[in-house]
């Protein structure tokens, strides 16, 4: 086939509050509404100067890619322009904070953390859950769902909404990226977690977007926030993988979603350096060994896959040190921030020098095996929309 | 000259109790005897299985280095032996929780915090600094004293023990790495802190060694902590800023202490990017611009420095992407972790294909001017003791 799968393992939906309000128990209607207008007023008093990009933004975008997050057809539509035949589906795809779409209810979507109250967040990702299990449901071909599960509270009622989830059609799990005063994702608690996802053939993920809570606004604080991001939705990959997660839960499947790939190599450098006995921590004995059966990089190649959405050229470069079977393309559709409406010339840009065994790989087979999408299936769509790999690799 | 210049940028030293019992204020002897014996009984109930490497260690050293940490005649000659002419001194020297010597007093040390207790830390701190101006005037040519100073909880106590350790012949001052619950270095509060240590001409320090509090000893927790340490010692960097200290402080000079160098151009890089206005931050707006005159990159060149103590291949290796000015050797001894006994050796392995006019500003005359040592009077002691060029870069 002389065009790629491009599948984008990095997409974000959700509908306006309206919607969302008719996926949560009744119960919570009230308090829907109430939290609503909160975020808005929040977001109206929040501008850090961004007007003149949203302009730009919507002056180049028309509805910024909004419609297409929660109108099955518009996004089709859209993707099909873009040369995306499928997507993995994270939450919150209004980051501009225009109001036009609600955020996962109750603050379950990619700020959900050990802070928030453990009843509404529950009750957000449930119907956030439901809503996304039907949507995926209209083009389910195209589509893998991720589920937002706040597993930090309730651990049996985590593993009862993973359970569920499975049934309904979503194929992964998008997990806290901060526990913040709960205990950390190193504590046996969470064992029921791990055990039902890897059982359950899910895939677990930590999404970046929330940051640390451990400073206030003032100056700096937004390039504060943008410059250690990275970190906090990082971070997980080592207190998992130091406490053993990826030993006693050898099928485990991992995602670091929107958070580059970049960072990877030097980290798996230092991690093995330790586990062998480098010099600089011999001093602590048995730390690095003690739970695992084989090198921090060997778990990495095994169970950990990044989704680098918006590849930048460091990211690419440092391919073959992430793993060609590690790292997975991604849109971040319909962020500003991501490669919508530019996204056939974002692909030719990063990937024109890649080898195009390679490329497919990173481009789209990786997410198909990951997330058990049928590529024969999918395979008369690529022949329509996908990007050519004269149009990729032209000078 | 044939010899190199070898200062280390990182060395600790610090007494037994009863010599630090002396130099605190009266009033606080009995705490500080009860806060020994909690520190005692935790360090003996701690062990991670690393009695093996302590064994080996006292075979290979006998005192390990300890003797030195406090008594000048024998630092002084343990130095001699190692090649080394000149040291930055930090506190908290035995860290194998020997019991011989003790931490800064009430973990006024590298362990200090937002959350330490506000009187007992400063108590500790002026304690420690009397010590240490005592030890830095015994050998003044060779030695400068970095005062601890916990500038977080009363501002003014802080610019006041500033004051007083320039005094007292110091040369620098370490920040508590972590803010914890309180604010953080970005707060405008801490103005007055900046700008007397730039008019009195010291060099502000963060020092890597105290992890975050927000998880707890279970599974890899000693891994997890290895792991992260680096990055919260390098945090105050991109706080310091991005909030604009080093453009109003111009002649603010901050050093990260034993931390590597390998983090600094991928860190560089990302915030150049986001100054610049980068794809992926363009919907910040102003975020990135709006405290600064130039790109981060720049400020890094001017105000700040790396004491790569114990270089690793990976520090070397990207030693003209952090600037051959901006990075120091260290020895950090009598630290385990440290080139002790080896530093002949250690400093030949690592500097063996750097040219000799880079070797000689990172493994000296870097230091030599940020902390203005005299090298003229150093001259003599370098052409007894020096490392010879011809032995550091033999085959």
């Amino acid at each position: 086939m002389d065009r790629y799968l491009l599948i984008s393992a990095d997409g974000h939906a959700g509908p306006p509050a309206e919607l969302y309000r008719n996926y949560l128990d009744p119960g919570y209607h009230q308090r829907f509404d109430e939290h609503q207008a909160e975020q808005l007023a929040m977001r109206q008093s929040a501008g850090y100067g961004a007007e003149a990009f949203k302009k730009e933004w919507e002056a180049e975008t028309g509805d910024g890619g909004l419609t297409g997050a929660f109108d099955s057809d518009v996004r089709s539509e859209m993707l099909d322009r873009e040369g995306v035949v499928a997507e993995v589906l994270f939450p919150d795809a209004d980051v501009m904070g225009t109001g036009r779409l609600a955020s996962s209810p109750f603050g379950s979507g990619l700020a959900s953390s050990g802070d928030s109250d453990p009843e509404l967040v529950l009750a957000g990702a449930k119907a956030h859950n439901r809503w996304l299990a039907d949507f995926v449901a209209k083009q389910p071909d195209r589509r893998v769902g991720v589920a937002v599960v706040p597993i930090i509270h309730d651990i049996d009622a985590a593993v009862a909404e993973i359970v569920a989830i499975k049934e309904l059609g979503l194929g992964g799990v998008m997990m806290p990226t901060r526990w913040m005063s709960e205990p950390a994702y190193h504590d046996p608690r969470y064992e029921p977690v791990w055990s039902t996802i890897e059982e359950l053939g899910l895939v677990l993920h930590t999404h970046s977007g929330s940051g640390p809570a451990d400073y206030e606004p003032g100056p700096g604080y937004m390039a504060i926030y943008a410059t250690e991001a990275w970190w906090w939705a990082a971070r997980p990959l080592w207190v998992l993988l130091w406490s053993g997660v990826f030993e006693r839960h050898p099928n485990l499947r991992y995602v670091i979603a929107e958070n580059g790939a970049w960072w990877l190599p030097d980290l798996v450098t230092k991690m093995d350096e330790k586990y062998l006995g480098g010099h600089n921590t011999k001093k602590l004995g048995n730390a690095f060994t003690e739970n695992l059966s084989m090198k921090p990089s060997e778990y990495i190649d095994r169970n950990c896959f990044l989704a680098a959405s918006t590849p930048g050229v460091e990211d690419i470069d440092r391919m073959y040190q992430v793993g060609v079977g590690n790292m997975m393309w991604g849109s971040d559709f319909p962020h500003p921030e991501g490669t919508f409406p530019h996204t056939r010339e974002m692909v030719r840009r990063r990937f024109k020098d890649v080898p195009e065994v390679d490329a497919r790989r990173v481009l789209g087979l990786n997410a198909a095996e990951l997330y058990g999408l049928d590529v024969d299936a999918l395979a008369p769509l690529v022949e329509r929309i996908g990007p050519r790999l004269s149009e990729v690799h032209a000078l």
